[in-house]
C-alpha cells in the first residue's frame, strides 16, 4: 500500500491527525496494534483546553462534546481546611471542558469510516524503516500476513511504549526525565461528583484529586507510594482516604459507590529532545509525558497534532519546503511550558518523601501567596486553560 | 537603668525601631556590641522596597535617600544571550530605590543624638534574662563595668549570630533551614555600573549579578562553590568571569576597577518558627535569613520593625493587651512570602550541582514562560517591589 502519511496509533492523537489530514485532502492511513474496543476501554484524563475543543470544532465533530461536555469556569486548590478557588473564567476569559478522552476517541472513531479515514486495527509487529530517507515505510502483520505501507512521512502517535520513538537513534536527541516517588491510585464510579469543579488537595496524609467525567460519573485519585498494590485498596478504604484528604466540605458531599475501574499509575515527566527525525514526526506521549496534575497530557498531544497537521498540509498542499523542519521547534516550545506547569503543580500539591520542614513551609507559603495574589492566580489559570498556540 | 524597650543591635533594624518608638514617645535604649564605625563598615544590600522607603519618610529621615537614591523602574533576568526585562513600574505602579544599607544606617545613626535616641556602643557580653516574665532585663559590660537594663520588652535586632534568638528555649519553635551549595563572591568598586538596572544572570558557568550603589559605585557578584577561597580570586579573574556570565551586551559596558571590598558569603534560607517568646520580640536576621537573590533581607527587617513598632506603641500608648500577641503571626506571614520569593528566584537563577538535564530544562522553560507572560512578569515584579504589609 502507498500513502502520503502513515500514522502509527489510533488513540486520540493519531485519529485527530488522521481526520485533520483527510479534511485537507492529504492521504493517510492509521495503524493500531489493538482492537478499537481495547482503545476505547483505556481510561484517561478528561479536561480539555480550548485548543483541543477547537480542533474538534474545526472538524465538525464537536456536537456531542458541546452537548455533553461540562464547561468549567474554575477549579480549586485545597490545603487542609482551606479552599483556594482559581476563577479561570474571570482571570483569563476562557473556560475548560470536562469531556472524557474516551469520548473524544469514540467520536473520532465513529467518524472515521463516514469520512474515508482508513484505520487498520490489530496491526501486529509494527516496525518503521528508512526513516532517515524520503521514502520511509512501515511493516506490520495483519491476520497472519506480512504487510507494508510506503509513505512520504510517518507520524508516531503510539504513546510512550510504541515503536516510533524507539526507531530514532539514541544519539539523535537528549532524553529529559524525572520520575516521581509516588503513583496516583484512581477510582472511577457512577456517582455524582462531590463538587461541580475539580479540587486538588495537598493534605498531610498526601495528595487527592476530586474530578468527574459527567454529572453522574466521578473520578477520584489519591497518591500512594509506588510500593502499594491496588488489591490492598478496597473501595471503602479509598473513599475513607478521600474523605480525609479532600477536607471537610468536600467530604460531606462525597457520594460513595462501587468502583468501575481502579488502578495505580506512576507519575513521570519525560521529554525526548526532538520531535522529528528525518521523515518521522512524533506527537503526544510518543515524545513526551507529563504527570497528570493539571491534565495537560491530551492537550499537549492536541497541540502537537495542530502543528504536525499544519506542517504536513503546508508540505503537500503548498510545497512549503521549510514546514516540516520547523515542526519540532514549534511543538517543543509549547510542550516545555506544559511540562513546567505539570511539574510545578505536582510539586506544589504533593508531599515528597525527601522534603523536610523548609520545603513544606515553601508549599504553604506558595499557597498563601496564591490565595492573596491575582497575578499568581492568573499564572495558574492561564496555564490551566492552555497557553497560546 | 530602666526603660520600656531594650533593643539589642544597632544595625538598620534596631536603629529604625528605636527611632520609631522615640517618635511615638516610647522609651527605649539600643545596645550594640561593636563600634559605630564597625557597623557602618559592613557592606550589605541596597535595594529598598516601598515599605522601607516609607518608614524613613515617616521618620523624616529620607532627605539624603531622596536626593541620592536611584529610583529603579525595572530589572533584568539574563539567560545566555537573552535579557528578559521585568518592567516593575508598569506592572505594579511602584518602583524600588537603590540606596546602600550602609547609607540607611548612617542616616539613622546621625539622627540618633539629635532625636534623643540612646545608643550604647561597645556593649560587651550582652545577655538576656527573665524573658518569660513581665520584667525581663539585659546585662552587659561597658568599659569593664557590669551594667543592667530593666525593661518591659526586649527586642532582638542582633542578627543571625546574636544572643537574642539563642535566649529562646529550643523547644519553643521549629527551625526551618535550607543551606545552598554555593556562595556569592562579591566585588565592590568605584566604577560606573554596566547597566542602569540590575541584571540577574543564569549562565552555564553559573550565576552573576550586576548591581550598583550609585552612578559611580558598582556591586557585582558571581556564585562559587563553598570550597573557593577569596584569595584565589584576583580582581581581574572576577571581572573576566563577570564578562562571560553577564552576556555580551552587559560585558561590553563593564568598567573595571580595583576592588574596595571582596568577600564570599554563603547563601541560606532560615526561619525561626516564632518571632516572640514571652517579653522578647525578634526582628530581621535574628529571626530569619534569606539568600540575597531578590534583595529581601533588609526589607523584611523593615516590615518586622513596622509590625513590632505598631505592637509596642499599641501596648504602651493604647494599653492594647492583644497587640504583642499578634506580632509574630503578622510578621511571619510576610516573612514566609519573602522567603518563598528569595528561594524561588535563587532556584531559577543558579545552577545547582545536584540538578540534571530535566531540572535545567525546567529553568529554561520557566524563563521562556516568564518572557512570554505578563502574569508571570507581574508575579516577579510584585514580589520584587514588596508585597503589601
Amino acid at each position: 500500500m502507498k500513502t502520503q502519511v502513515a500514522i502509527i496509533g489510533a488513540g486520540p492523537a493519531g485519529l485527530l491527525l488522521g481526520h485533520m489530514l483527510r479534511a485537507e485532502g492529504v492521504d493517510c492511513v492509521v495503524l493500531e496494534r489493538q482492537t478499537g474496543d481495547y482503545v476505547l476501554g483505556r481510561i484517561r484524563a478528561g479536561v480539555l483546553e480550548n485548543i483541543t475543543v477547537n480542533l474538534m470544532e474545526r472538524l465538525g465533530l464537536d456536537a456531542r462534546l458541546k452537548a455533553e461536555g461540562l464547561v468549567e469556569e474554575g477549579f480549586n486548590l485545597a490545603d487542609g481546611e482551606r479552599l483556594i478557588r482559581i476563577d479561570v473564567a474571570n482571570l483569563t476569559g476562557k473556560t475548560v471542558v470536562v469531556y472524557g478522552q474516551t469520548e473524544i476517541t469514540k467520536d473520532l472513531m465513529d467518524a472515521a469510516a463516514p469520512r474515508g479515514l482508513e484505520v487498520i486495527y490489530e496491526a501486529g509487529d509494527v516496525a518503521l524503516h528508512d526513516i532517515e530517507s524520503d521514502a520511509p515505510y512501515v511493516t506490520y502483520t495483519k491476520d497472519g500476513a506480512a504487510q507494508r505501507i510506503d509513505a512520504r512521512f510517518i507520524v508516531g502517535c503510539d504513546g510512550f511504549h510504541g515503536p516510533s520513538r524507539k526507531a530514532i537513534p539514541a544519539s539523535a536527541a537528549v532524553e529529559y526525565e524525572r520520575v516521581y516517588p509516588f503513583g496516583w491510585l484512581g477510582i472511577l464510579a457512577d456517582v455524582p461528583p462531590c463538587n461541580h469543579e475539580l479540587i486538588y488537595a495537598n493534605h498531610e496524609r498526601g495528595f487527592a484529586l476530586a474530578s468527574m467525567r459527567s454529572h453522574t460519573r466521578s473520578r477520584y485519585y489519591v497518591d500512594v507510594p509506588l510500593t502499594e498494590k491496588v488489591e490492598d485498596w478496597s473501595d471503602d478504604r479509598i473513599w475513607d482516604e478521600l474523605a480525609i484528604r479532600l477536607g471537610p466540605d468536600a467530604a460531606a458531599n462525597i457520594t460513595r459507590g462501587p468502583s468501575i475501574e481502579k488502578s495505580i499509575a506512576p507519575l513521570r515527566s519525560y521529554v525526548f529532545g526532538t520531535m522529528r527525525h528525518g521523515s518521522l514526526l512524533l506527537c503526544g506521549d510518543a515524545a513526551h509525558i507529563v504527570p497528570p496534575t493539571g491534565a495537560k497530557g491530551l492537550n499537549l498531544a492536541a497541540s502537537d497534532v495542530h502543528y504536525a497537521a499544519e506542517a504536513l498540509v503546508a508540505h503537500f498542499k503548498r510545497a512549503d519546503q521549510d514546514a516540516i523542519g520547523l515542526y519540532s521547534g514549534k511543538a517543543l516550545a509549547r510542550v516545555w511550558k506544559g511540562e513546567r506547569f505539570s511539574w510545578s503543580l505536582t510539586k506544589l500539591m504533593h508531599r515528597f518523601p525527601e522534603d523536610g520542614p523548609f520545603e513544606r513551609a515553601m508549599q504553604v507559603a506558595e499557597l498563601d501567596y496564591i490565595a492573596s495574589s491575582t497575578a499568581a492566580q492568573t499564572v495558574i489559570a492561564e496555564n490551566y486553560v492552555g497557553l497560546p498556540v
